[in-house]
């Protein structure tokens, strides 16, 4: 099932996805794609979808704002250097064990949204991610295995940065990750059983139609399940909590001569099943 | 104004702290302190407040909990390294811009709630700090001194953390920051207009009667003003939105054979004005 949330920010209704631009209305039998009703799970509406495909109760999008496909999370973590071969573009080891950082849960913002440039930026690069949504509360999970039960599902993001701030402003990342519509999620959540195999999805990044990034979800080092293992050892995470799986090579921050990002630029991203997303990059406030 | 919150986990009532042991409930005039409520201030409440102390409507505790006075944020962020006696205790340099580190919000809980040892622990460690807490919406303040006009009010933090996990399972400080009860907070919101000098407070914190932490937040290195503007370059911070400025010298990690806490400890602590805590460190689950 492919889930998503059409509306104006803050006033977004669940749809289901039934095809190319073709979304049934489930705000009436579903209040929101969050915290609350994540648990469940969405299985018991596919009848209800069909009856209402088979009713002619398919809207195309119109005019309609995109959302994220899930509700503002308690938390956004993130895996840091979690491709084998983004790593080796900048130069870095990969880590031993998850390199994890956080990001502003009010960061996240709809696929077509704009990216605003923070004051003050420099360094501004994107990065194409796997995002996963726990499903359920999760603790001390006992293996990555047991981790598929508290998936509700994957998102495409854009796990925007600012590396200056990230590198060159004190301490830790999520200096750099956190300015205002910084992440860019969906436009689907898709279950599981509607991925396949998340570890061999293809992904790809263009920059005002320049191909930046070109990779694979099989060259990540933790995979989805590893990470929610692992990170279920140290923190308690929420339905809706959204676990961001690292980038494959092709950052600016990677370049010879970095590409920065500029107002005016158009970001288009995509992984395969997952969808595609596009922004426009605009001056800061 | 003392504001706190009564009751079970999850169904705390807003109460008037009127004097020692003594509370009105305003939980009919006020539905939580949260991000919808605290952005309007509680000043309007004085009068009310009065007439029902006219009126004798004056509780003591009793059986009841104390919850952390503000509801679960939307993020709790912290300053590290943040007093230049502290820093010194362990060997560190006083950084020049402030290291900021996030926490889980789903850490918060009252300040004589249990603190939870997570499976693993070995060099667990207590941290008492100055607790800021967001009144409004908060994005790019122009100085310091405008941060005055977006303070809710002030509370007691305890920043309880994993060393080992802090620092030896890999990157960022949150992995050793997260775990569930690890952000004991409160017992009362004291608005900035009663707690005065917030840079003169005199702060303690005892391990099972013997005094580990004793400090003033007049040895802070940049001041909670000055973190706020700071943060708010950088992120929009929400209303209700908790700030940690930091610990003073007397951390487990500061001594030369630290007493890392074990199930059975109690810690006491609190700052001037702001009352005080005591949590029983509990085994893991």
């Amino acid at each position: 099932m492919r889930l998503a949330r059409l509306g104006p920010v803050g006033a977004e209704r669940p749809a289901v996805v039934v095809g190319p631009d073709a979304y049934v209305d489930v705000g009436d039998l579903v209040p929101d794609i969050d915290a609350t009703t994540l648990p469940d799970g969405f299985g018991w509406l596919a009848e209800r979808v069909e009856s209402r495909v088979t009713a002619g109760l398919v809207e195309a999008l119109g005019a309609r704002r995109v959302g994220p496909p899930v509700a503002r999370p308690h938390q956004i973590l993130c895996a840091g250097l979690n491709y084998r071969d983004h790593a080796a573009e900048i130069g870095a080891d990969v880590p031993a064990l998850p390199l994890v950082f956080s990001k502003s849960p009010n960061t996240l913002v709809g696929p077509y949204d704009d990216v605003r440039a923070p004051r003050g930026f420099s360094r501004l690069d994107w990065e194409v991610e796997l995002g996963l949504v726990v499903g359920r509360r999760t603790s001390y999970l006992d293996s990555p295995d047991q981790a598929r039960d508290h998936v509700a599902g994957f998102v495409v993001c854009n796990d925007v940065s600012e590396r200056a701030f990230q590198d060159e402003h004190g301490g830790q990342i999520l200096k750099g990750k956190s300015a205002e519509t910084f992440n860019p999620c969906g436009p689907w959540l898709v279950t599981p059983d509607e991925v396949g195999d998340v570890s061999a999805l293809g992904m790809w990044l263009d920059v005002s139609g320049a191909r930046r990034q070109s990779g694979s979800t099989g060259t990540m080092v933790f995979d989805p399940y590893e990470l929610l293992w692992h990170l279920s050892q140290y923190m308690v995470l929420e339905p809706g909590d959204l676990v961001n799986t690292g980038t494959p090579p092709g950052v600016a921050n990677g370049m010879a001569e970095p590409a920065w990002l500029q107002p005016g630029d158009v970001m288009e991203l995509g992984i395969d099943g997952l969808g595609s997303q596009r922004q426009r990059v605009v001056a800061p406030r």
